[in-house]
């Protein structure tokens, strides 16, 4: 199950709109696929399942900690599950092998955790359209009329939510490893990829306390740090190389799905951070302009530093990380970030790292079920509007 | 390496003070404690250095995270350690083995990870006389003068150096188990003790802001869960079993474990919140009346609303949960808990699981050195000042 080689010859490398898959295999694609996601829903429900009994043996009071988790859980695009799923596949794993759907459930317990903290860490009163998970406990404090300070109540229970979420997605992970001849090499990516994601989210609040301090010259490459950590290599790198590994890759194989994996992951990201600031809430399920009250040091604000005029960035530097900025003062700053080429240059940049994804998943040999698969996947990240 | 049989038939089960073990074993079992810990100092150091690499790499901004790690881990008493060590001794464990020093070195990283956590819950300053991680990051956001809510910042990076830690510990434990025979079973004792601990720490929580509500007579019930859950498995019964079960040990060994474990898991949380309440804050590094402050309801509490009269109960009520109140409101309500028995109770409580920890020790059949040193290792968790 080591490096198959399926070399194509007839792709333009540098095609900025990757050419369609062959209807058959993108027919074949959507059928596996969903195949896998009714797999990776059944062992997400199982071991919720067994969990809920666990909690229960301790104190049915304890069950709104499951349930938090089990209800963000239940939604999303799978994107990391579907992308481990099709990595193995890319890597000769075979088709619906349930103890991959398995490390893909870990993956989207590990993404529950993250989203449960950072809403904390960024205060965010919303996740997928529904109340964040602090915002539900502190919600379930006011309805049932407890003493105290509920949203400290909302925070602490959050907190002990995501680390229980944390731990379980370890425990699903190690099942789900120790099923798999490639298990060993898998741990070491999922290991790397906690650490990694941590420091990037710990990089993304040290850049808006310390952000305005440092150089202009310095805030491209510093936010492309935290796209590259936080993001890039946890929602896409490392799925499509976990799932490689779990399939026996060799370095070799897992350097190809990198080359694929990296700039789409980057360009996911990129496209995330437009859409912070110029998305439609009714579709991202986030209110628009969150990332500028926040304060976040995205690649736009490092291109307003670099494009922008001393009055542009000056305007800029004031409101960022205003919890009070309004949809006007938004609308405001949206006109600075795109008349000074901040916009454009970021699109620019995520055409270029879309080029250099499809071109190295030309380079990655899968087969073509696997191929178009990877293929939509990379185009639903990255043109997507929410 | 299962059920050791080393039956005593000389002690009475009852003695509320344990016999003291033979001056031979008692020295044997000091030189053999000490070089353990210098085993898990050694493997805790070498595996934060490959950490700090890591780290290291993403960015050099990124290493406050792991030094806020290594500066908690490097204080404490190993408690967990040790209890796993010598649970692995008293299953029939070689002396010295390095792969159960790396699993007591997971369990200390549990801990930090906890710690962590637990303090941006309680809003705690200090932690083992310094300042707690939030409260570090919040100093570092000072010194550096950085921009925005310096405290927001410094509960962010804690979050996030919680999760690193979480993350590390499993990383370690991981490690540890797959060097062992007995890593499977051991696996799961790890897997329960997250649950459990996290479970307890939100009964806790739960209990401050819905305790008053909640009837009298399940109140001492109700803090002894949190007791159990919180801390006297996390603590000990699961440190102890982990080790045993690195070391093979079947489940009738199991049980005999936590036949002495889990009543001196007990009696330790009890005097943890004993010295909550009553300890000297220049031994116990915390101010005293804390757990006061924070409304937590332990068991002190829950007797009080047991044998107390209503206007103690009423007086205790008001002031559960106030973070301002001063010494001298402490010190009356110490008075409340002295006046209507509540100590006394929790006293009696204490002895009463210190004699059945003591008769379940007698019943381990453990071998006389590693009996010597649980019997040490209990006697200072029982009868400690800090």
């Amino acid at each position: 199950m080591t490096s198959p080689s399926h070399p194509r010859d007839t792709v333009d490398p540098e095609a900025a709109v990757p050419p369609a898959p062959a209807a058959e295999h993108r027919e074949a694609f959507r059928a596996e696929d969903a195949a896998h996601r009714e797999l990776l829903h059944g062992e997400l429900e199982a071991f919720l399942d067994r969990q809920r009994g666990v909690l229960a043996g301790i104190s049915p009071d304890a069950l709104p900690l499951l349930e938090s988790v089990a209800q963000l859980s239940s939604g999303g695009k799978r994107l990391r599950a579907r992308l481990c799923y099709w990595g193995w596949r890319a890597a000769g794993g075979a088709a619906g092998e349930p103890a991959v759907a398995r490390a893909g459930a870990a993956l989207e317990l590990f993404q529950s955790a993250a989203l449960i903290h950072d809403d904390v860490i960024d205060r965010s009163d919303t996740r997928r359209g529904a109340p964040s998970v602090h915002r539900r406990f502190e919600a379930l404090h006011a309805e049932q009329g407890w003493a105290l300070d509920g949203s400290a109540f909302g925070t602490a229970a959050a907190i002990l939510a995501g680390d229980l979420c944390l731990s379980w997605s370890e425990q699903l992970f190690t099942a789900a490893a120790g099923a798999l001849p490639g298990g060993t090499r898998a741990r070491q990516v999922f290991d790397l990829m906690r650490s990694e994601v941590m420091a990037g989210q710990y990089l993304d609040v040290q850049g808006e306390v310390a952000g305005a301090a440092q150089d202009r010259a310095g805030a491209v490459a510093r936010a492309l740090d935290v796209v590259r950590y936080k993001s890039a290599k946890y929602s896409v790198e490392h799925p499509v190389a976990l799932g490689a590994a779990l399939a026996g890759a060799d370095e070799e194989l897992l350097a190809r799905c990198s080359a694929f994996a990296l700039p789409l992951g980057e360009a996911f990201q990129l496209r995330d951070d437009v859409l912070g600031v110029f998305g439609d809430p009714a579709t991202t399920g986030k209110p628009a302009g969150d990332d500028l009250r926040e304060g976040k040091r995205t690649v736009l604000v490092g291109f307003v530093r670099r494009l922008g005029g001393e009055e542009q960035i000056a305007r800029l530097e004031q409101a960022l990380g205003r919890p009070d900025l309004d949809a006007e003062e938004v609308g405001r700053l949206r006109g600075i970030i795109e008349d000074c080429g901040a916009l454009g240059a970021t699109e620019e940049l995520i055409d270029d790292l879309s080029r250099r994804a499809a071109a190295g998943l030309d380079r990655l040999g899968a087969d073509p079920v696997a191929e178009a698969a990877l293929r939509a996947l990379a185009e639903a990240a990255v043109r997507r509007a929410a």
